[in-house]
């Protein structure tokens, strides 16, 4: 008898910043695996980072650094051309940041997943991401990267011998080469709460989803990214939880 | 036969931000034995942090957290009134963020002096004091305060079993009482190189100086506080390390 | 016959930064008849302060420029120690900003309140109230301020011959001496909407209100503040306007 | 007899922040006529854009608003991919903010030229060179841009109906083309203050300078930029003026 299987879910946390708030955090902790932490550069606080991490670690959901581009009013959605080697220090430093608010709460940062314009970059180009990875290698432990696969980040991490944790979009369209409808184009984000759900679990079960085109494409994910910026992302988020249990999908952060 | 006397030389590092410079850095690693490095809220930033932790381990000078209020533009120079708490939450931010470029650099963060208008407020202010040494409890080794003989800091960090060293300024004038003349008093600053070596000397020989008004007062520091802001500022570093090291004093880290 | 009476509504606006939003500012702008808009320090950004002003002169509201310290993690909210000239630069410069966007929008700023700590500190403290008033100087042309009865921003003002509007809150206790009951204390805030448009009617009609201990005191305004910052805040912001109307009180912008 | 021939000098002013301190400022404006006034989002502060306004009118140096993208860290010289849209606001908020400060010392912003990567970005980048035009047009009055010939900000300014001013860098080496010598390849940089004065007054008078490939280019600038930022770099700046003014060239502002 096969091993039930698992996935892990992963979601962007802690990401208002002093009296302003984003995203339903309380929510989120009750349904996903592990946690995506803003560090203070596109989004968070010291406060909101110990608050997340404390609350993140009494549930036992597992705590990653959510990297990003020193840009507040722009909430790191947008690219800078800083130096791969400024950027490392930039990654460095909001790593070391959160790692202290995770061991202050008993655990620690167990992987990084970078945010915004940042994932994209590191994404595609290979200066940002080896940036990242740089700054991974001056971390004591061996941490691993979630992205998406093919991406240059992957490849960094690979060649330094970092693991790499591959993740899916649930509410987004596929095309038929495993890359993600751009947003703006027809089909590019679902929105209905059962069809994302029933995707969900394809991707987890079978390994394949309907591409936009109709063809069928592999997408075996170890995490799946859910979203919480929105009261409905979160009753969504929710769906995609218990439509996975429901089927005997075991939820389980990633990091063991 | 006695021990040689021995004392350590701390001095503020890293606080430029940017392209913007501030401190005779490099001069100055050759001189002290701990510096104290600003962690990005008062001043300093990643860059500049990986920059001096790595030639701060280089030269063997013990890495400690120079934490201060958020505000660069007044260089942390100006009280806010932060609930202790979050304040809190800001020192531990900046404490886990130089640890991991000490750590990079195959060190660690040795000790904390606050910065500025916090270090003031932390010497007279329970709450103030008292939010630094709640950040440091959540930290995962005790790490000792670098501060003034009975400031509130001290206090705090005693009642918390959390080591304390105390600090003297050989540039500075000294009241009777043992407390600092204060600036813009006569006699508040000490700008002859000779004179101030050798209130460093006697202070760490002979535990006492002259006071303003002329008698003799008690100020037996386990670490001298050097300055490097200005050119003549680490010329004064030197002729202090000069003078020490001249009658036979041990210069070592008061971290050990 | 006697003139119809007359009230300014004013509230705070554009105290979003970035992907982060705070308050009604649509809703609020159909309600009121003056604005204090952001303007950057505390909150507000470049984008927030054009949309809310081309908005305020569609709607025929005045453009007011709601100072504040610099802190956005603060939201203005934390008193800093900053000198008096370095505050007046301050005040200076999101006046200036503000008012780049209210000429585009073809209008220009018409009055001046502080926001939050330096709301507070401009009352109370000649200092800080005398920088506004210095900052208020340097502008072309006398910009009335906005404030309560009695403070030393009106002293202040009073004695540069600048114009003092005052402001009382319809929403918050009185007591017998003409001050705000605390925040904290029994009677502070009072949350039911038609009691509050009671207070403001009484304010605007008869000039005075019972006071936290039954007693009545005297409060006059030139205007009302309302809050925004809540759905819940909104609908009273909208109840206060509608009684104030339904009684024949004529709402306008005192600066006419 | 024709008019003795006449040129502007302009150059980065105020690029310093808080504490720090960045460029010759007070020897510059002996020397220029057109000061570029950094407004806060790469460098300047309140405080600093006040001193520099106050002293270029005393002195009788036009003050043009040197806006950049928000990146204080990187000193406004990464590019950032802000919408358009966003960066007309950006540049919107700078020019006002310093405009109070020009007006406060009794004149106003002459121009507008922008810093670092939106230099680069506005002579290259219809899109932004546009959101900049678009700020410009929010302005009440129609401000003159102080940028390079064949620039995108040119094409876009001369589309708008707006003044353009075409500057030169006399310590730059031209191609034949008429285009800067990337920085790195031979003959980028100049460095001897006798041959820069030279290429200035070559330029003034001949309207044409040596090209790095020997041939002869037209380079008839409106003004000339000079640099302060290093203590040689004054030294070049006042050696140009003297070799300007003795050869017979009146230096005024080119706003008039």
């Amino acid at each position: 008898m096969p091993d039930s299987p698992q996935v892990d879910l992963n979601a962007d946390l802690g990401e208002g910043f002093g009296a302003w708030t984003a995203g339903a955090d309380e929510d989120l902790l009750g349904i996903i695996t592990s946690a995506n932490v803003a560090c203070g550069f596109h989004a968070g606080d010291p406060v909101i980072m110990r608050r997340v991490c404390a609350e993140a670690v009494r549930r036992g959901v597992a705590i990653g650094a959510q990297v990003g581009y020193r840009d507040l009013v722009g909430f790191g959605r947008r690219r800078i051309d800083i130096a791969p080697d400024d950027l490392s220090a930039d990654v460095l430093y909001q790593l070391g940041a959160l790692d202290g608010f995770a061991r202050a709460a008993g655990d620690q940062v167990r992987y990084l997943k970078p945010h915004g314009a940042l994932y994209h970059a590191a994404a595609t180009d290979a200066g940002q991401a080896g940036a990242v990875i740089s700054a991974l290698l001056g971390w004591g432990r061996p941490l691993p990267v979630l992205t998406l696969p093919g991406s240059a980040l992957a490849s960094a991490a690979d060649a330094a011998g970092l693991p790499v944790v591959f993740e899916a979009f649930c509410d987004r369209g596929y095309r038929a080469d495993g890359s993600l409808v751009p947003r703006g184009q027809p089909g590019a984000v679902l929105h209905e709460a059962g069809e994302i759900a029933d995707r969900a679990l394809a991707m987890v079960t079978d390994g394949e989803v309907p591409a936009v085109d109709g063809s069928r494409v592999t997408v075996r994910p170890a995490s799946l990214c859910v979203h919480g910026d929105t009261p409905g992302a979160a009753a969504i988020a929710r769906a995609v939880r218990d439509r996975l249990t429901g089927a005997g999908v075991r939820l389980a952060a990633f990091t063991g």
